[in-house]
């Protein structure tokens, strides 16, 4: 039986979510949880890698297994093996032909900044401390250009070596939330890196070190320095991921 | 030359506010930080301990020294003494007679909880699960029973050597901010766990194991067995510590 289940995950104590031999990986603890469950090794495949420090409100990833536990009751079995940093919200039977990763329609990612003099405890394991005031009309000005389906070089960490750089931004928003500026994102996929380099760039945009009107021939020029710095991990969020509604 | 500061902390990692024996306090790194600025010894005085695992979001303290950095940079040079998770925000020169514990007048405290079926990790260093609904209204109409001046032994961990167990509560409010409710109360001083405690009779109203009705006789009867349970440390966070204009 295949099943399909949303995590929760503070990333800030692991490698990311990929087995890795440098560190503790978020697929690690929640294949060693599921393997407890059931008493036999289960893999779990989620719909894309998030690097180390990078949090996830809603990563969906989908294991095979053989069991009369009913789905909804899976979150609340496999929880009490779990650490308090990762967590399944939710469980449900899934078809057989379904794929975390190669079902994945659109994802969305938000990228937290905060403008202060100093650090604020308080925010600081998932926001970025920004230290000059940012003009978040500008960044929305700015936001609206990316949008589209383009060749987003520009956006990718150097040293990729994904042959197709082309992606589609569904929708690119910044809000002001809490006392925080989010730039929440949604795609069909994101390059390596994208979404801290599209928020850097942005932010480059919010203090005037980049103007709006330069974005349209950063993206032309495909030249990573171009564009803005990539922000550090802590800031980002994998909130969702979305999935056609017919099988495979 | 006597300074007031404000600080923002953490308390996830400490053992509180005050120096102990059994772990690194928040008093501990700020003295050692103003004690590497200035190459002397410096006492940090706050107005009040946090217990372990509180957090503090305006935190008020007072030190004194020598020293031509003017107030206003103070806090940029102590704080690249300290830890992230620690930063003083703030800091003006204060009259000589300025006391942060003896003079403060109004502490204002939040205590966090998210309804949910399981725990949210990005939540949850700052605020406590509670898995069944909550009747928001009955907890503002409890609130509103506690304000005033009152003897809130009913409200006080057990084993305490204070003896006057009177306090004022100016006001008491349940607020839904970010998918949480939040407990945030303003006093001229707390009994030990008091808003804990607060927090946890008002769960217990929300949940229906308490009625708003209760409350008035909870606290004349003065028995702690009486009101709701304590809540970890971890949902509460001092905000705001209020001072006379007058000096002294």
């Amino acid at each position: 039986m295949r099943y399909k289940i949303v995590l929760e995950y503070k990333g800030t104590a692991y490698c990311g979510w990929q087995r890795q031999d440098n560190g503790v990986s978020v697929q690690e603890v929640v294949e060693k949880a599921f393997g407890k469950l059931y008493g036999v090794p289960v893999s779990v495949t989620a719909s894309g890698r998030t690097d180390a420090g990078v949090h996830a409100a809603g990563q969906v990833a989908h294991f095979d297994a053989e069991s009369n536990i009913p789905a909804n009751k899976i979150p609340f079995a496999v929880n009490t093996h779990l650490p308090d940093d990762v967590r399944v919200l939710e469980c449900e039977q899934a078809t057989p032909e379904f794929h975390a990763r190669f079902g994945a329609k659109r994802k969305t990612y938000a990228y937290r900044v905060y403008v202060a003099h100093h650090i604020h405890p308080l925010k600081n394991d998932f926001a970025t401390l920004v230290t000059v005031p940012l003009d978040v009309s500008e960044m929305r000005r700015a936001a609206s250009l990316i949008v589209g389906t383009r060749d987003f070089s520009c956006f990718e960490a150097t040293g990729s070596i994904v042959k197709d750089k082309v992606r589609t931004v569904y929708s690119l928003d910044v809000c002001e939330e809490n006392g925080e500026i989010v730039v929440r994102v949604t795609g069909n996929g994101f390059l390596y890196n994208m979404v801290r380099i599209i928020a850097g760039t942005l932010v480059y945009v919010g203090t005037g070190k980049l103007r709006a009107d330069d974005v349209p021939s950063i993206i032309e020029s495909r030249d990573r320095t171009r564009a803005g710095i990539t922000l550090p991990a802590k800031g980002l969020c994998l909130e969702r991921v979305e999935y056609c509604e017919e099988p495979g």
